[in-house]
């Protein structure tokens, strides 16, 4: 099962609806662009690849659907209607503007062979990108998997597993790796407030996979670190600085304190394309504060859980500093301190 | 406004029913000291000191409604119905099983005196319990208070206000101390998952007392340490060992961390009848593991936040050690590094 899938059958993009997880499974199909669009914006589809991935599909559903005369004008409808509308759609992507621009560059290499080619080579070039971020994934898991021992008790933190991804994940990915190398894994998952994905979709997941979890909440991690009952953390990762300090989702770094207190491994799992080598330090990682209602709007055994009138304050991300921090999982291998030199060399040699 | 008062008036208990709150403000008067029991139990009311409070009323509701011939008819009602029952309501409590035998001693020096005479000293030696606990915090704030800043903003983790005490409370009542001083404070309220007794309860308490706040997730706390933003964090706890190791509300151990690493005070706030020093270290404290019911049952903007078939674990302390620890706030004053011999030296000075 893939979070972002391309229906060849119904010539649609089939999307899991995230925001109906975990209480209810459901693939909505997608038929125009400005769907996808919409999908994308109301956060159907979440997490940076995937979300690059289903804009993709979205030029090829645009390509598909225009009623061009020739190969210009459908390459003109792409570049000024179907890329701008995606793009717009959650601004701060990186990785959906560098998948729609992708598209076109394609598409570009078409125009000569005609109407017909350009749809070909756009859900072609779609295609690709979600097949290599599941290769990618797949191939920064093994690495990863070498790291986990049978028996181990790992904590999870947000869901980066295969609904943040098209597929495998990058943490979570390693974690199903491992377990379906046979070796026999506990999860701690941390529910991850504010917006609980881990509760609401880590959890889900790892029950589709067969995994052995317990939900605690986040506050709790250093409590089972200093028992001695967690071998391996593992997290993901927004953005890393040059010097390998790490932003990611909030609580990560309490959580990477909790490990480090206690001499437990704490691994970041990032695709290097995630490497930001214009920023020296996590210091210059702009942290985005969100809308208080993420925090506020929760109900605890059915009633409200705050003052009417609560105020909130609403850090989407932290920044991990480097000293804290085992290893990188890269889908290049794995990135041992000194982690400013090991990331230079792991970008040089790309 | 004490979330434990008795009504002279009316001759009832009046305690404030915390489960509704932040929803809704409720005082219940209780008339027997089966309903006393119930509340307890039900956690109508809760906290250590709030709990022997209301038994110790509760104690004096029984003398007062038992039709008894003789005072020692009624000693005998008091020892062999009462007490038992009350002290059942929460058997781990300590506060309680002490609240209602030192009533029950007191009661005793009365019998020769008569009936009425048992009546009138059960109830004042309730009050007295009631009266001693406000005098002790609010002590306990004065020298807290001290350690504030005008302009500070503090981190403050669980709820350790008017409603776990009587009034005043312990970490929160050092806040509203420095509040009523004049000192302008803000406060980060960790909202404490599971149950959220900080943005249900601590938020609500510092809106009465109007101090400015904003509740942050448990694990944002991390975030606004490492930005400069917070100048000292307060908070309660449930037993402290002779190292000066501190168990408290699940959270405060990473809360510690955080601080720690940032140079930030780290202040417990701690009635010296909270030390136990048949503990060595904070290894010996036994953690309770509640129901994972606490951690599930919780929803994000009205829906299920957890996989239906969901398994969670529940400790409901950890333990901060003592090398985070920058001072802890007592009833006889502030107790600085090193913290085995400071408490060594105030308890013997008892």
């Amino acid at each position: 099962m893939r979070s972002v899938e391309w229906d060849a059958g119904a010539s649609c993009l089939r999307l899991i609806d995230q925001r109906l997880l975990p209480a209810e499974f459901r693939q909505v199909c997608l038929h125009t662009y400005e769907d996808v669009a919409k999908a994308i914006r109301d956060m159907v589809v979440r997490g940076a690849p995937a979300i690059g991935a289903a804009a993709a599909f979205g030029m090829a559903l645009a390509a598909m659907r225009y009623p061009a005369r020739s190969a210009t004008a459908l390459l003109q409808h792409l570049e000024t209607e179907a890329a701008p509308t995606l793009k717009a759609a959650r601004p701060t992507a990186v990785n959906l503007a560098w998948a729609v621009d992708r598209v076109l560059a394609r598409a570009r290499t078409a125009v000569p062979q005609g109407v017909d080619a350009v749809r070909e080579a756009v859900l072609d070039e779609a295609q690709r990108i979600a097949d290599e971020d599941v290769e990618m994934n797949k191939r920064m898991a093994r690495y990863g998997a070498t790291l986990i021992e049978d028996g181990d008790t790992i904590i999870h933190h947000c869901n980066t597993g295969a609904l943040a991804t098209v597929d495998w994940g990058t943490a979570l990915g390693v974690i199903r790796m491992a377990h379906e190398q046979g070796k026999r894994i506990h999860v701690l998952v941390d529910e991850t407030r504010p917006r609980l994905q881990g509760a609401r979709l880590t959890a889900w997941e790892l029950e589709q996979y067969g995994i052995p979890y317990d939900i605690i909440t986040d506050n709790a991690a250093g409590y089972f670190l200093s028992r001695g009952e967690v071998q391996k953390v593992f997290v993901g990762a927004d953005r890393v600085a040059a010097n390998g300090d790490v932003a990611n989702k909030i609580g990560t770094y309490m959580l990477a304190l909790a490990a480090y207190d206690n001499g437990v491994p704490f691994y970041p799992v990032v695709p290097t394309s995630t490497f930001d080598l214009s920023l020296a330090t996590g210091r210059e990682i702009p942290i985005e504060e969100r809308d208080p209602s993420e925090v506020l709007d929760i109900q605890y055994r059915g009633r409200p859980a705050m003052p009417a009138g609560a105020t909130a304050r609403n850090p989407a991300f932290d920044v991990t500093p480097h000293r804290l921090i085992t290893a990188i999982v890269t889908d290049r291998g794995i990135l041992y301190p000194p982690l400013d030199e090991a990331i230079r060399r792991v970008i040089a040699a790309a």
